[in-house]
C-alpha cells in the first residue's frame, strides 16, 4: 500500500534546516510519501496565525497525515499529539496549544486522539527543544505508512484537546466591530467576520463603507475583487476562504490602515 | 501514462500558504506529477521580473506543464491562458498579463492556446482573488495528467497572447545605454544587453571599463568571473544565461552603484 | 534501481531561480530521485555556517547523495569534489572549500574523493558563475542515479580535501570562554561547546551561571528546556545537535546578549 501524503505547515522559517531535517526523518520513514509544505513562514510561535492558515489550507489539500508544528512550549508538559477526524480519515499531528483546533473543527471533528509525547515512534535519544524531528515528524510518517492512532501514543479523550479561543465580531445596529486575524504577504487584513455574518451587518456589496481605526476613518468600497476599484483605493470584499476582508487595490491595506494582527476595526456603511 | 512534471514559479511568497496550497490542489488531481518549485519569490506584481526569470529557467527544465503566476490583474477582465509551444510539447499556464510571453518566444513560440478562464477544470466555487488555487494549479495537473489543451478551455490565436515590451539597449559609437532588468540576492545587476550586442559594443573582454550611473563613474573591469578581479572591484560578465551583468566580487554591485530594476546605466570602455 | 535521495542545502536563498534551476536539472537527469531541501537560506557565502548545518542535518537524513553549494570562489581555481564516506555509502558534492569538511568527518571520513571541475557530466556549455547548474547539481543526479565516483571526474586523495579550521574553546579553572558558531532564527546561540567539553568547565545542570560578553555581565541557568526558566529568563542548555547553546525563553538571546557568528563570550558558574 502506498503510503499517504504529508502536509506540512510550522515556524521554523527557511533560514535554518528545521523544516529540512523533519522532511528528512519522513524520507527515512516514509520514501514514497509526497510531502506537501503548506507554508513554513508563520510568524515566530504565532499559534493563532498557525491555526488560521491551517484551517484554511486543509480543505483544499488531498487527505492524508497533516502535520503542523507552532510549538512556543516545546518542552514544557504540553501534550504532542495526533487526531483523526471524521472527514476522509485524515490524521493531524501537532502540539496541543490549540493550533490544530480550528482545523479540526472544519474537518468534522475529532473522533480518536493519541497522546504521542512518549511515542515509541519517536527518534531516541530525543532532545528537550527539536519535537518536530524527533516526535512529529516521525509519528507523521508512520501514520502515513499505515500505523493506526493506537500505535502511535496512548489514546486520550478528544474532548480534551486543547482549545483556541477566537476572537468574535460584535454586530450592532448600525457597526460592525471585527478584529483582525491576519495579514498576509500582499498586506490584505483577513478578519474575523465570516459569509454568515454579513445578512445581520447591513453592509452591502457594491456599496461604500467607512472604515474606523484608532480614531481614523477612511472611505471605502465593498467589492468583489482587487480591480473594482481604482488603483490605491481601499475595498473590503470576500477573500478566497470566505471570510471578509480588507484590501489596498495594488496597495497594502494594512500598511494604509497601519493594522496588524488583533487589532479592532469598525466598519460601518458609508454614504 | 505517468504524469508529466510540473515547475512553477509565482509571487506567493513563502510567509503565506498560498503556494502550498496551489501544491496541494495540484497533489490531488496529479498525484504523481513532480512538480518543481522555480521560486516563489518574484517581487509582489513584478511581471517583468517574472518574465525574465521564467524564460532564462525553463531551458533548464524537464519539459511538461510550465505554471507561473504574477498576476496583479486577477478579478479583472485578463485572460488565464494555457499555451503549448513547439518545443518539446512543453505546455505554459497563467495570467495573459506578459508574464509567459519571453519564455513562448524563447522557447519556439506558441502553437496553440487556450483561454481557460472558465475551464471546466476549475475548482468551484471559483474565488474572486486566488486563481493560482481555482484556475491555474488545476489546469496545470490535468494538463500534467494528459489533458489536450482543448478539454482545459477555449481556443484563442496564439497571436492574440498579450506581449511584454521589453527594454532594449542604445548602442551609440563610443558608449552603450542600457538597462537593469533586474537584481539577484547577490547584488548582480542583469542588464538588457545580450551576447548578440556584444561586438557592437566596442567592449572587450578582459579590458578596462567605465560605468556612469546617476552622474557617477565607476572604474570597472570586463572579466569572465568574480575571482578575476581583486576583492570589492566591479566587473562586467556574462551571467549565467549569457546575458551581460554587472557585479562586485564578494559585494553588491547593486549596492555599490545604486541601482534598482529599470535604471539607465551607461558603459564606454576606460583607459 | 531505484535512485537514491538528493539532499540539498546552498546560500541561493529564495528570492531567485537558483535553488529551483538546479532541482530542475536534476530532476531532467534523475526524474524518480527524491530531493531534500534541508536549507536554502544560509547566509550568503558563509561558508563556516553552511558547513556547521550541513554537519549537524545529515545524520538524520537517509542515506544518498549530499548537495551543497556555499561557493564564494566559483570561477576561482578552487576544486569541485565528489566525495564517498564511510558511513553507508553516502556521497558528498560541493566546493572544496571546508564546506563539506565538518560532514565529511562526522560521517566517518572521506574513503574516496574525486575531481569533478571538468566532469563529462557538466552541463555544456558551462557558465563561469552557476557551478551549482552546471556541474554540482548534475554530478549529484548521476550519483543518485547509481554513477561510481571515478566516472564523476578524476581520483584524488582524500586527504587532499580543504579542511575548515573550527573555533575551539578555552577552558580555564573558574572560566570557559566559547565561540558563536552559529544563530537560528529563534536567536538561539549555538557555541563550539559540546557535550564531551562538560565534565571539564565546572558548569553544571540546573545551577546557575554567569554570561559575560563585550563587558558585560548576564545572570543566566543551565537548564534543560526553555520552559524550565520564566518567561525572558537567559539559560545555557544542550541544543538539538547536543552542543551547547544560549537562548531566551519566548525571546532571542542573539538580541539580549548582542552576540553573532564568531563573537567571543565567556561562561562561569554562578552564587
Amino acid at each position: 500500500m502506498a503510503a499517504r501524503p504529508i502536509t506540512f505547515l510550522s515556524d521554523y522559517g527557511y533560514e535554518d534546516e528545521f523544516a529540512g531535517v523533519c522532511r528528512a526523518v519522513i524520507a527515512g520513514i516514509a520514501p514514497d510519501a509526497t510531502v506537501i509544505d503548506i507554508t513554513h513562514g508563520i510568524e515566530r510561535h504565532a499559534v493563532r496565525q498557525g491555526a488560521t492558515i491551517l484551517a484554511n489550507a486543509l480543505p483544499y489539500t488531498p487527505p492524508g497525515v497533516h502535520l503542523a508544528v507552532v510549538d512556543p512550549g516545546v518542552g514544557s508538559p504540553r501534550r504532542a499529539v495526533a487526531v483523526r477526524v471524521d472527514a476522509e480519515e485524515r490524521m493531524l499531528v501537532g502540539p496541543d496549544n490549540g493550533l490544530l483546533w480550528p482545523a479540526i473543527a472544519r474537518l468534522g471533528g475529532a473522533v480518536e486522539a493519541a497522546d504521542v509525547s512518549l511515542s515509541g515512534f519517536r527518534l531516541e535519544p530525543i532532545s528537550a527543544t527539536f519535537h518536530g524531528r524527533d516526535v512529529f515528524a516521525p509519528v507523521a510518517a508512520h501514520l502515513a505508512r499505515g500505523a493506526a492512532l493506537s500505535e502511535a501514543g496512548e489514546q486520550i479523550a478528544p474532548d480534551s484537546l486543547v482549545a483556541l479561543e477566537l476572537s468574535v465580531p460584535v454586530i450592532e445596529a448600525d457597526r460592525v466591530i471585527a478584529h483582525v486575524v491576519y495579514v498576509d504577504r500582499y498586506g490584505n487584513v483577513a478578519l474575523d467576520l465570516g459569509e454568515g455574518n454579513l445578512p445581520e451587518t447591513g453592509l452591502r456589496m457594491g456599496h461604500p463603507i467607512v472604515v474606523e481605526h484608532d480614531g481614523d476613518s477612511h472611505d471605502a468600497h465593498f467589492a468583489l475583487t482587487f480591480a473594482d476599484v481604482p488603483s490605491g483605493a481601499l475595498l473590503l470584499y470576500q477573500d478566497a476562504y470566505r471570510n471578509l476582508a480588507l484590501a489596498q487595490n495594488r496597495g497594502s491595506a494594512a500598511e494604509a490602515l497601519e493594522l496588524e494582527t488583533g487589532d479592532e476595526v469598525v466598519l460601518r456603511p458609508g454614504d
